[in-house]
């Protein structure tokens, strides 16, 4: 974290699904003297999303920690399974849009200049894996331990335990008494992102090293994730965009318009 | 062939080691219409290098085809055991490399301007994937379906079947009957290009299309392969090189200190 120049001095938010990951990081910035708010975001997740509270709600308890809790419904009208209804489109990839731009606005509301997320390094080779199969340069060039701020309205986001595996967390967690949820969304069966993990895990298991090697040479290479393209103003809810409407708006827009169409054409 | 503006007036030099990959190049090319000769190369693997041979020639006798035969053991002064006995680099590595040089080198000599090998989209895509993962970007410029020549005494080297997988080849071989030897080379056990094969074939199954995309989206994007170092003149064959030696006679020089070293220290 020094390296990166994120010192105890800054006060960080934290993104706290209930998961291992997540709770282990606010553990290791709690015991490194960091000034920390948990954020929560209740995505209304039939028999998941309670537990996850559940989790992070026992977890700051016992350690005098302060959160706070947002619902996905609230914000933005619809929970994850009536988007799920709602759209064709992969629904962890409208979630994971949705928890990008939901945290970096609930950051700024909350007061804090930085975002720190549980991202380990399996979720990052994983991710650069994906992103390098699939030839997405746009993503590549986002891939960063520490994404600084490039408007006002956004956050800089820090992921600490990007070079900590997901074995080295639960032993973490087993050895500090940290009890995470353990179920893993029921919406997520079949992720794009857990298959390159497990093609990441097989060249691991295969070649020993290759997981981290692999990270820490293209973390090495890669320029200065810096945006360069500039940024114009969503005209429905005033935050940073590249086109007319964010990706949230958009969102809701096609989501309402489904809705109607559902309507126009009366009960299934 | 025609998009790469290889036509069938254009005579090519095929590399057949006897496996399908190679068999079947030759006899689409032989079918298309093009000029062809055959030439193998004799690695010295017991139990292996002869049944290959068998392979070739019987093929070439059936349809009255012309092909040579070298011996690496004849060019280079040892043949791929003793290599092995005498070098702690990968053997597969080392193979690769006598490989590619040597077959530069005799297209040349035979008096042809394009070599043609029997590389497949498995070949290609595991490739790709190992080059990636390992940010092995010397490597990932060369990566084409035609590498133009650059260089007098360097054939232009193509691969016609990139885009046409192992399980396609096999089907072809059996309705030509074609009859490749089957067995895989005894020294490349747990080459580190089969388990990057076997991590994609892993990613087509999950997500089938996964294979070809990579490969393809690659090649659109890449720029031109054409190599913009300056070459020199290898200082003992006067090969191309881009260093004081060529890899050929760097290898053999290295080979033979290490038997200098065993002479020295005496029998073990």
């Amino acid at each position: 974290m020094k390296k990166h120049g994120i010192l105890p001095d800054v006060p960080l938010l934290v993104a706290v699904s209930g998961g291992k990951d997540s709770l282990a990081l606010w553990e290791v910035l709690n015991e490194l003297g960091y000034t920390t708010k948990g954020l929560h975001i209740d995505l209304g997740i039939d028999g998941f999303s309670q537990p996850s509270e559940e989790a992070v709600d026992r977890f700051a308890s016992e350690r005098n920690l302060t959160w706070t809790r947002y619902s996905l419904k609230e914000i933005f009208g619809y929970d994850l399974l009536e988007i799920k209804k709602r759209s064709r489109r992969k629904i962890c990839s409208l979630c994971g849009l949705l928890k990008r731009q939901l945290l970096n606005r609930l950051t700024i509301k909350e007061g804090f200049q930085v975002l720190a997320t549980g991202h380990n390094l399996d979720d990052e080779a994983g991710r650069l894996l994906g992103n390098l199969v699939r030839h997405r340069n746009e993503y590549l060039d986002k891939q960063s331990p520490l994404l600084p701020s490039t408007h006002p309205r956004l956050p800089a986001k820090f992921k600490p335990l990007y070079r900590v595996d997901a074995h080295e967390i639960r032993t973490y967690c087993k050895l500090k008494k940290i009890f995470p949820l353990e179920a893993k969304c029921p919406l997520s069966r079949g992720a794009t992102s857990h298959i390159f993990k497990e093609a990441l895990n097989f060249l691991e298991t295969k070649m020993p090293g290759t997981k981290r090697q692999f990270l820490y040479s293209y973390l090495d290479r890669k320029k200065t994730p810096l945006d360069s393209l500039p940024f114009g103003t969503c005209k429905l809810c005033g935050e940073p965009t590249y086109d007319d409407l964010c990706s949230v708006c958009n969102l809701a827009r096609h989501l309402e318009e489904n809705s109607k169409k559902e309507l126009d054409s009366g009960p299934a």
